[in-house]
């Protein structure tokens, strides 16, 4: 484990949160510019597992909440970010004495690195997804009974919105109509919790985890390519060990839709010297992969389209014809795969037909 | 001025808030029903002028958004009122120890009363608004400097959302959409003021001044007609002193659509016995009558369609083809009608083309 969030890691973070972040989250170059800036001015942010948390530690999140393609050309400030947070305390009576992810993926991971800076609290090796999600109540906060609300959002004319509802769902309902009206892409704060909910319902080393990623993605002393170091260090991982590249191609078709706060679309992949295809479905994130029509994986297992080259993940906001990509898959943090999980962030809730088949099973042959 | 509000005068405060309303703030039957509930349960509601609040009092609104349409279905609850209301208190972590409401028209003046019942509070003998008026920064409180927000809503099945905005127009804007997606009809608290500012910022006397109207529509002892009983109550009154039956007719054309949680329309008033014809627009409340073309009373001056034998008025979601009524106008409170005033509740805030002409030029053949 990585005891801080530093000038030199921070890349190997924005790297690693970027492949979780199974192409949502937000592009995490802009958010790892914000954490420079932050760490440069206030210094480098400590790490705590989520052992180390005391009972009655106050856990509160920073997050980002709309459409990725928006968040590219709306940039955040840790301004707004406490505004929301800060509104959250004032309602509960309570400060925050720990920072935390909800989601380790893209900007998501980002934006807590900054704003822990910024207030000086450490941040929670940990998070609410173990990926990325695009909306609020697929977190294992809500699979393990925390509740969502009071969630705040604020944008960055000094508006701020306080929700207290009586599930998270409500929460997403009623607080994506305000982001879209505020601009689309706006600061939240939710799941506000104790050390001792906090150790309960966190998915734990998941910044580590997107650290190590990271490294080994980066690690140009390691002669493979990039794309082998990339599986190579997701099978030497606890959660992610399950891990292969389903399909290498270029780019040729792609269906992009920004409405209701959310990107939705499809993307389908083409062999570079063969009839093969591959087809991703998303909705912020990946959902699932199909090679000729066999499938590869499904939510909440991960699938990230990565630069073939460099194995940099691209976030779905940023893909485009004629890239040439590789399809990762890998298993998810065996906390979202309980069947409880499942009826939370299974395919089910995004509208998919399929059935969660484990990754494992899927990709036998490629192990 | 009345010391309560009893069983006894609760139906003459209905009837004369129903005529400030010019056809908006819902039909104060049902909030009357609520209100002798309330008074029967927990008695009457002792009634406080502006001037008897102490600097430090915390006067709240209890209040209802959304479309007049819709709230003759889905009624409403003290105890919603209560969620609204107590999170704002939660939030500024000090309790009401008076409540006002926010407009003296329909049932936006019958839950507060409800309300201050439920409460063991007074009530305060004035309002926001002096009338009715659809959107949130219509109010001699915003005239006045007062902050609309936080903001809170509250719905029926146990969310509230509390808004912190830079402006009553951002609340407004805001807080619509939510109001729309619980069901186009909420429970509402805003302006939270101490006695000071709402001694400064409120209209006084409106609350009394429903009564007498009311009073004077209902008092069978008098021989003349109610209409004339009614005219004759507004000439006598500080406020609605210049007033006039403009036009008496049958309802011929009727336009109403309900969106965006207003209901918009017009209505189109045809002579008994001759070519003439009265026009009618509304958004929520009644904005303008012209007679034969000849305008005869605009916003913030009040127009009321009324039943022609009983006088009583005819809330805009209650009109129908065919029902035989007049149209009365009166004169608005004097603060509704400065320069700053105009800029907040003036034709041109609903988007109409007229130039506010007081009431008074208009029917001065009339008087």
């Amino acid at each position: 484990m990585v005891s801080a969030i530093t000038i030199d890691n921070i890349e190997h973070f924005a790297i690693g949160s970027s492949f979780l972040g199974t192409g949502g989250g937000g592009d995490p170059y802009l958010g790892s510019l914000l954490c420079r800036e932050a760490i440069a001015k206030y210094g480098p942010v400590p790490v705590i597992s989520v052992d180390e948390l005391k009972d009655e530690d106050n856990v509160f999140i920073a997050a980002a909440m709309g459409a990725p393609t928006v968040m590219i050309e709306k940039l955040f400030s840790i301004e707004d970010q406490h505004r929301a947070v800060a509104t959250l305390e004032r309602f509960l009576g309570r400060e925050a004495s720990a920072i935390i992810s909800a989601e380790i993926g893209g900007c998501n991971s980002m934006m807590p690195v900054a704003y822990s800076a910024m207030r000086g609290l450490p941040i929670v090796d940990g998070d609410g997804m173990g990926r990325a999600f695009p909306a609020l109540q697929m977190t294992s906060f809500n699979i393990e009974g925390v509740a969502c609300a009071p969630l705040t959002i604020a944008d960055e004319h000094g508006n701020s919105v306080l929700y207290q509802t009586t599930t998270g769902l409500k929460a997403e309902e009623l607080a994506r109509p305000v982001a879209a009206a505020m601009g689309a892409s706006v600061c939240m704060s939710c799941y506000p919790m104790t050390g001792v909910e906090a150790r309960r319902a966190t998915i734990p080393k998941t910044l580590s985890g997107a650290i190590a990623i990271g490294e080994a993605i980066s690690n140009s002393s390691d002669p493979r390519p990039p794309l082998t170091r990339l599986v190579s260090a997701l099978r030497g991982h606890e959660y992610y060990k399950d891990a292969a590249v389903v399909f290498e191609g270029k780019i040729t078709a792609l269906e992009r839709d920004t409405s209701n706060g959310w990107v939705l679309g499809s993307c389908l992949i083409s062999g570079m010297s063969g009839p093969e295809t591959a087809e991703l479905k998303f909705q912020n994130e990946n959902l699932l992969v199909t090679v000729d029509g066999r499938l590869r994986c499904v939510v909440p297992d991960l699938v990230t389209i990565v630069d073939v080259e460099t194995a940099h993940a691209i976030p779905t906001e940023r893909l485009a014809y004629g890239q040439r990509v590789a399809v990762v898959v890998c298993s998810a943090p065996p906390l979202l795969t309980t069947a409880r999980a499942l009826d939370v962030v299974g395919p089910k809730c995004f509208g998919l037909e399929e059935q969660y088949i484990p990754v494992t099973e899927l990709i036998k042959d490629l192990i």
